[in-house]
């Protein structure tokens, strides 16, 4: 078992199996050493966490707690690739936020997949972000976070 | 003639010249193995296919026939950069949707531009993703799609 | 010192201190040949350059004025990250303008940051990229631009 999976167990983070891809797109793909995360919304057990715009129907709160279901199911994506040991770098996070134009809280807001990944990787954790609102996000979720890892 | 021009010959898709750029950005960059291509527009013969907002003035199959269309031109970026034999990968593709808070089957939208891929590379076509809804795009464009792929 | 700090100085541009992370996540990442910047806000001496919607309490004008201040900002990252000598070529920009649904010119705002990139680095500062206009981003910031760059 990875550190990193270790790390997941003593958090309690069970990761989810990842949906098989319906489309002509894919949840990963690697290219050289990067291991490019198609963009991941907060769905747990098939369903969204929470549905709407942050700072409206969901609060800035109840969205970290969506960014940091992302970031579990970029882990999940990312361990069903090349497993978790693999893992040299969360590279970069690019994290979307559905919210109206008042709304100015997404770094708050990713902070939740940020906090996630320095928990289970660690200084490999430390990535390059960009954190910004938008006006809708697919299936109405308040979140959508896409990353780039470098592995092994 | 490579397996993706006759592939694009099939589908009746002559691909457009590339525009020289007007600013100082480039329509792409190769670094390593990647080569990056600029945010495309779904322009056809010097104009938009359509303007507005997607769920508003423009429906999502207006929109997704400007997914493709972003697609092509795309296509046509790599084809005028690398030639189309030497592409090994489409790595990752990010869809832009302008449209209203209400609207959220930017998904579907996308799909126009990698259901295209998947037509003209094949399994090499499928890619990393993410599609999100903005509140507007450059000259009211309802899309803009950026590439990444993986050459020779 | 090397010619990009040459020409900042021709220009009468000081990089600024790059300001520590106060989160899970860090100014910039090297991958490989690749360093990743993350999403830059038009600081300035502690400060937003201005706050506010493009097109709305932010003119165009202003806007760009603070996609140059990005543009300097990821200067000063690449500064402390590598050294500007290391730099071999800015690989790709994304802006993201805030801004109502009525505002389409993102890209005369991103030029900003582009022309900065050219007269700094020349041929090497050409670059892909993408602009797209957002409902709000972090702090009030009208621009957020992040940049990959390839490096020595």
């Amino acid at each position: 078992m990875s550190e990193a999976e270790k790390r997941l167990e003593e958090l309690g983070i069970a990761l989810p199996e990842v949906p098989k891809p319906v489309a002509n797109y894919v949840p990963w793909v690697k290219s050289g050493n990067q291991l490019y995360v198609s963009g991941q919304l907060p769905f747990k057990d098939g369903k969204l966490l929470h549905m709407g715009l942050t700072g409206e129907g969901v609060s800035a709160d109840e969205a970290k707690s969506c960014a940091r279901q992302c970031a579990i199911n970029i882990i999940a994506v990312v361990h069903g690739a090349v497993g978790l040991s693999n893992v040299r770098r969360v590279v970069k996070l690019v994290g979307f936020v559905a919210c109206p134009a008042s709304f100015t809280g997404q770094p708050g807001v990713i902070n939740g997949a940020s906090d996630l990944m320095a928990e289970v990787f660690g200084e490999a954790g430390r990535h390059a972000r960009s954190a910004v609102g938008v006006g809708s996000l697919p299936l109405n979720a308040p979140v959508e976070i896409e990353a780039i890892f470098e592995v092994a």
